[in-house]
């Protein structure tokens, strides 16, 4: 247990002040570098001004909040935080709580008279959702060395629109070279946005890595051909290959011992006739796994499924990669730090994977990183019904205060 | 071997003819009473006056070339025929076939001054293919009393027109009453469209019924979930029930003794976003079989698995019958006579069903009914790569002249 607590109630004002920043009748929504991005930043900005942070910007647009305390302006800083944009018709808790959380604790550490051995900081990276400008996790890889300065720059928008101009018309082209800062150590504390907290009764989540993501656009040409005349042993039924790639994917996943998850959520057949049998199907696959050598081998095994697959039913099968990432580990050592956290909280919690992708895996190609999750309601996010209990948030944040002091204080 | 021939040379010749009626940069179409119909229908009127055949039209547009020595003028025809309308962009043999080779074998006939001992009546049906107006085949499905005359003219087309209209507006609402001739026996020679006498290397099929089809629309609610985030066990996919419905109807086909077919020809999925998981897909089966018990087992099987997967995958899965008609068995007898014909000649020929609805299927609910199908190359139709060589085509005709004699002597 901390000395050192927290103000739970500031913290939640905190949420639901900046969740009705950009939100009208159509609900919340602050695409990056948007008039409401503008309006959720300089809210923020606002809070870390008033909690006695000095305020950087730097060139891709993420803010820090920082507190470095004149003893420790030689050391690497603990950096903490997330994001603050949103996607279109968004709910309030993704990335605005690992934000809010990591300046909740700098204040509290702050007005506490806590004395760090490291500056600590707070970030919130540009344009993490990536729905107005592509690559999502753009600020946070940029600073991280994975994108050059100028290519992600001169990004154009769903909008036209060009990066660099948008962020310099909302004041917020700022003057650091990205990675101007080196983190010790890097924390984010993040919302699941999955189930699975909230179906086992846990309060946290130690997160100890990130899937890596395969997309693959599956083509499957057959043979158009009469639904009544055609005997079944004549098809080259393409909707039939389709759902042959479905089940395979499915049963492989419930049958492996992995955590291998793979999706079909792109399907459309040709000529899409009730009488006639399909002579092409177009599918998406999206496989994700912790493990790079175990997305290696589902890739493989789907490849080898699909070339028995044609030979099978007469059918040609072209795949194409649309996106392809690779799994990321987090610090062993910041995860089991949380654990202890927890633990010291009473506080039930699991080590976890993190199915989707966060700014922690672009920073973790530059400090020991790692992520504390909190309960998602039904597991719903990128949604107005997306939710998380005053209790959890609180308890999440305590966690992250607690992490943050043992880090620092080392 | 019959001592009457038919002349290849002028079926063939006609056959060709008929084709190019109605044919422009965008291909052969005579929709049912359309302006191309008029001109396809002015064409075989021609010929059946060349003939010396009496031409009849009935209040709903079909056409009879009659030909009734004096002394058979009390007895019932024998009626052979089919239809010449067409699909959009169609070949040049599906119906025009049976309705030319029937003209083909009564001008023979009658050129060979065969005495028949029942009037021999060549029909042609209008509105087989059902395109422009529903249902299909309502020429003889009126003529057969399964349909009420007024009801059927009132029937609003797909461009807004009532078919009554159109009827008069080209000179073919005629004047006798629907069904005024019941037939002693009705035979309807036509292309297989489909693949198994191809396959089968065999010249003519003897069909002893035709599949009783049922449609049904099928809609399955899931959850949308991330498909990153959400646990294989924890999913309730859309997508993969539609996937598991496509396989289960697959496999029953294939392991069956039966002739049952199943086709899923329509499917879509929502949101079809490729990192969502499916929350609802909606598909249509197309099931079929020539036997009605058959058909209804595998419609009550069909629900069974749905109950069942709905249960397994915790999905909602509701079903809509969108159409079905029962099996018609056709008459033994004829189809004994068709096979005898086919021996004959030295023919190859094989008993089969019907995947197919046909007018045969309407006038076998008044007459002894059989159809006579020849091979159809790559069993393509609708389509105007639809094939029937040359030597099939004479040989069909040669058959159907043989059962039409075996019959008109009795």
């Amino acid at each position: 247990m901390n000395d050192v607590s927290i103000s739970g109630g500031r913290l939640l004002k905190r949420i639901f002040k900046l969740g009705s920043v950009g939100r009208d009748a159509e609900g919340l929504t602050r695409l990056a570098a948007s008039d409401t991005d503008k309006l959720g930043r300089d809210q923020l900005v606002r809070w870390l001004q008033q909690a006695g942070l000095e305020v950087a910007v730097d060139r891709i647009g993420n803010i820090f909040g920082v507190w470095q305390p004149a003893p420790t302006r030689h050391m690497a800083p603990v950096m903490v935080g997330s994001h603050i944009d949103t996607v279109i018709n968004a709910g309030m808790y993704d990335g605005c709580y690992g934000v809010l959380a990591g300046l909740e604790v700098i204040q509290s550490l702050k007005e506490q008279d806590f004395e760090p051995a490291r500056p600590i900081v707070v970030a919130a990276f540009t344009n993490e959702e990536g729905v107005r400008f592509a690559p999502d996790m753009m600020g946070s890889l940029v600073y991280a060395g994975g994108l050059a300065l100028n290519e992600a720059l001169a990004t154009i928008g769903t909008d036209g629109s060009i990066l660099a101009d948008e962020l310099r018309r909302i004041g917020y082209a700022g003057d650091k070279a990205p990675g101007y800062m080196k983190p010790h150590a890097y924390v984010e504390l993040h919302i699941e946005q999955g189930p699975i907290l909230e179906r086992e009764g846990r309060a946290i989540g130690a997160v100890e890595n990130l899937q890596g993501i395969s997309w693959r656009k599956i083509t499957i040409d057959g043979t158009a051909n009469h639904a009544g005349t055609t005997p079944i042993s004549m098809r080259a039924d393409a909707g039939y290959g389709a759902a042959r790639i479905t089940t395979y994917l499915r049963e492989r996943a419930r049958t492996s011992a992995t955590q291998t998850v793979a999706t079909v959520g792109c399907l459309t057949l040709e000529p899409n006739a009730i009488n006639v049998i399909p002579s092409r199907a177009t599918l998406t696959v999206d496989l994700r796994d912790p493990f790079e050598h175990r997305l290696r081998e589902e890739e493989a095994a789907l490849d080898d499924f699909l070339k028995r697959l044609a030979e099978e039913e007469a059918l040609r099968i072209s795949v194409e990669t649309l996106s392809r990432s690779s799994p990321v580990s987090f610090s062993q050592d910041i995860v089991a730090t949380v654990e202890a956290a927890a633990g010291k909280r009473g506080l039930s919690c699991r080590r976890m994977t993190s199915g989707a992708g966060h700014d922690a895996q672009m920073i973790a190609a530059v400090a020991p990183t790692a992520m504390i999750f909190v309960p998602s309601a039904g597991g719903i996010s990128h949604n107005p019904a997306e939710h998380s209990s005053e209790a959890d948030l609180i308890a999440g944040a305590r966690v992250l205060l607690d992490v943050v002091c043992a880090i620092a204080r080392r």
